[in-house]
């Protein structure tokens, strides 16, 4: 049986000025950024830190594939809530991600990561998340 | 009938050190600038500059959706090209991304971005592509 | 006589994976990030946006000089001050940097920031910096 | 007798997108990128990666002190050219920066940054460049 717990976890963010284009918006590409942040504390409220576990066993998690969508554009100084929900844990971590204006709750932003478990220097696919990540993410094999 | 040239563009591109994270490898978020550089190109190749054209008539294109998917990472100093080609010009501008490695033509980075019309300062959405840039870019109503 | 307030404000901030290079620290060209929010900080608590004051005056604060001196490198998660102390608000915006460790204050990185008022869009060098900022920044002619 | 060559190099560059402020100009920390491929150019033009060097003798050459002057500022797809010179290569290794407008020559930023050779991961400090990057730089002891 596969079984796990809902984890999500919530980042508070104000845009920073060098985070903005020409057009006064967040250029696309920084919300990479943010998603990275939340999915990090994410991990860390369940205990784990991927940088060290690839400290200590030479693994990886290589993100795979990424995916936006942009609803409506974060502007300077904007605070703004993005929440990590863990989807998977089991062949990849599949993390979802909302981004959404702190005074009202709209919605600005989704997204979606996917990572692999990779054994460095050689990137050998691993075709599972290693126990110890899967145990503290809630997943039971 | 809707008809379109096929349009695609190539841009060469060498990794450099700032984009590289912990692990020596792109940071996943960093692609989306070689998927600018080879937009911007493909646009260029076609006479087309959409910051000119907001210049002109205040409207801008959005990035609202984008997908990566990465299959060989690229590494410090790699050489590569970035292919974009035009995927849609219509109601939305579709783009396609293909990154290869120069050496050996390895398949590394695949993506999509899809962009709308947009009039500013409101952001009040155009249904369409303007007509000027449709037709630089091919299609016909 | 020239009078003036000493203006400090100081932000805290945790170092994020995307800012790390290969060799596990911070890449130096993202302290500029560091300084940026702190300003922005500084000028915030002492009432000012330079970015609203643009947007009412045509009036822009290009950096026209900056130095930094890194002494102990941040690394992954590392929680750090970054403190921004206001120099000159005359012919100049003069704003220094110290970021320091939050656990043992132990200085990591000192730098300086020199801006000038300018009118836009012909980007007219106005060789001081306009009374409200001034006030505002407590400096007296 | 301490006795070096001039060594200069030259880059092109071409202005991105995302380099830009909502001010419409490279955002000045983004200099920062230019300085480093011009750098690494520089190097390499001598048969010197650092990169490399790194992997094989555990030696790092951190950025400890950085300055720019911002004369007149890069907008988008300006073509410039920046130029990197060894200034110093004994106790520190010291390189300026020029940034030229392509079409006429401008001058539109100056530069410099030192580095310092120290050993991982302990983070020794070494009171001179090894002697192999030394000499591929032309010095003499």
């Amino acid at each position: 049986m596969n079984r796990q717990k809902t984890i999500s976890h919530e980042i508070n963010l104000t845009v920073p000025f060098y985070d903005l284009d020409p057009m006064q918006i967040v250029w696309h590409g920084n919300y990479m950024n943010y998603f990275e942040d939340a999915r990090a504390a994410l991990f860390r409220s369940a205990g784990i830190s991927l940088y060290d576990f690839y400290e200590k066993s030479g693994i990886v998690f290589p993100v795979i594939k990424t995916s936006t969508k942009h609803i409506f554009p974060l502007r300077y100084r904007d605070e703004a809530v993005c929440r990590a929900t863990l989807v998977e844990a089991d062949y990849k971590i599949v993390v979802d991600f909302e981004i959404r204006l702190a005074s009202d709750g709209k919605i600005c932003t989704r997204g979606r990561t996917e990572q692999v478990a990779v054994k460095a220097p050689g990137m050998e696919l691993l075709y599972s998340v290693p126990d110890e990540i899967k145990s503290l993410l809630g997943s039971s094999a």
